[in-house]
């Protein structure tokens, strides 16, 4: 029995009270993985932005809206997990400033938008003994090319496992995948469906368990 | 028995495959509108923006995801409508382009966004006899201020009726409310929930149409 940390979800960066910029997600991938883990008995964290679906009974759930909320549930949780999986589609930009009063229509609008932290790279940086698992969504129309920048995202961000998709999936029920480890050639899962998605990669994530020191050290090394 | 073309929801406005900026809207105030207006027999066309919450069986529903889809499918279904109620939160402003690639994480992104049509404001242009309702989210702390601004929506928009709220009504389920019609002052509605607010609208709308002419002209006079 591990203890799983998932991140699940769009966040919400505001521009002023009404608007905001986010990321197509339904949060589908990240629920089915929070179900497949508590199938398989494992404890859930489940760090979860806006969606419309209910959670699985059974997991702890911690509602977030921005990326920033998200940073801090995920640091706050991170040092008691065994692994983690970011199946959350964070909005890596927000605006400089937000407004507190709505701007009125009218004259074209300068938005400057700045980098978001990225949430898996920060936990990377004191992974210590956890399994590590995310998500690239490539919209390279060349394999080759997707493969080879999921593979730097990997090294960066220090992950175990890069499940590699692409916008097709987005709201529906199943997309195309391929699992990347750290070791070896990209396997090519095929169309799946998002269920499916979550049971090969928890399979993934929990031979690496195995494989990790039976009383892992859980202390905040780098 | 009237036909009444409500819109309902957020729009969203992509800026590239994956990130969009859209509107705090839950589409239950839509929704409710559009379920009181069934309950007392009227016919109802509604065109939804992208939200968790299922449509009312009975409602002749027209899925769109963008201001100009969204004003496209009104521009359709408007001649043969008696009243208008628009519950959308029209995200009022969109990228000047939208990328057709994701784009990579990295330096700051100065985004070019211009004015959406005002999609109330069109049909205006077209409204003959029909009855047109809208909504104002007013964030101003002065009650007048609001009123006033409320009153050149109503104005410039040819609207009926206006019911002005604030932000805290978006995404609960219940808000504060004042109505403002093309005569008199302002009346305030106090605190309610968005199913008696659902009610007291269609009841203004069903008095303005019972006003119009009993057999109204439903060509596009001006």
């Amino acid at each position: 029995v591990a203890r799983i940390l998932i991140t699940c979800g769009p966040t919400r960066e505001p521009l002023d009270p009404v608007r905001y910029l986010s990321n197509s997600s339904s949060g589908r991938t990240g629920l089915l993985l929070a179900e497949e883990a508590l199938r398989r008995g494992h404890r859930v964290d489940l760090v979860l932005g806006p969606v419309g679906l209910a959670p699985p009974a059974g997991a702890r759930v911690i509602p977030v809206v921005t990326c920033a909320e998200m940073l801090a549930a995920c640091r706050e949780a991170h040092p008691r997990s065994d692994a983690v999986i970011g199946a959350a589609a964070v909005c890596d930009f927000r605006p400089r400033a937000a407004s507190t009063e709505k701007r009125r229509r009218g004259a074209p609008w300068l938005l400057e938008l700045v980098p978001n932290p990225d949430i898996l790279e920060d936990l990377g940086k004191r992974k210590g003994p956890r399994v590590h698992a995310g998500f690239a969504l490539e919209t390279e129309s060349e394999p080759d090319a997707a493969i080879a920048h999921a593979r730097e995202k990997l090294e960066k961000k220090r992950l175990d496992w890069v499940v590699i998709n692409s916008p097709e999936a987005l709201g529906g029920e199943e997309g195309f995948y391929l699992l990347l480890g750290r070791e070896g050639p990209a396997r090519n899962l095929g169309r799946l469906r998002k269920s499916e998605l979550a049971s090969a990669l928890l399979e993934a994530v929990e031979n690496s368990l195995k494989r990790s020191a039976p009383e892992p050290d859980k202390s905040d090394r780098v």
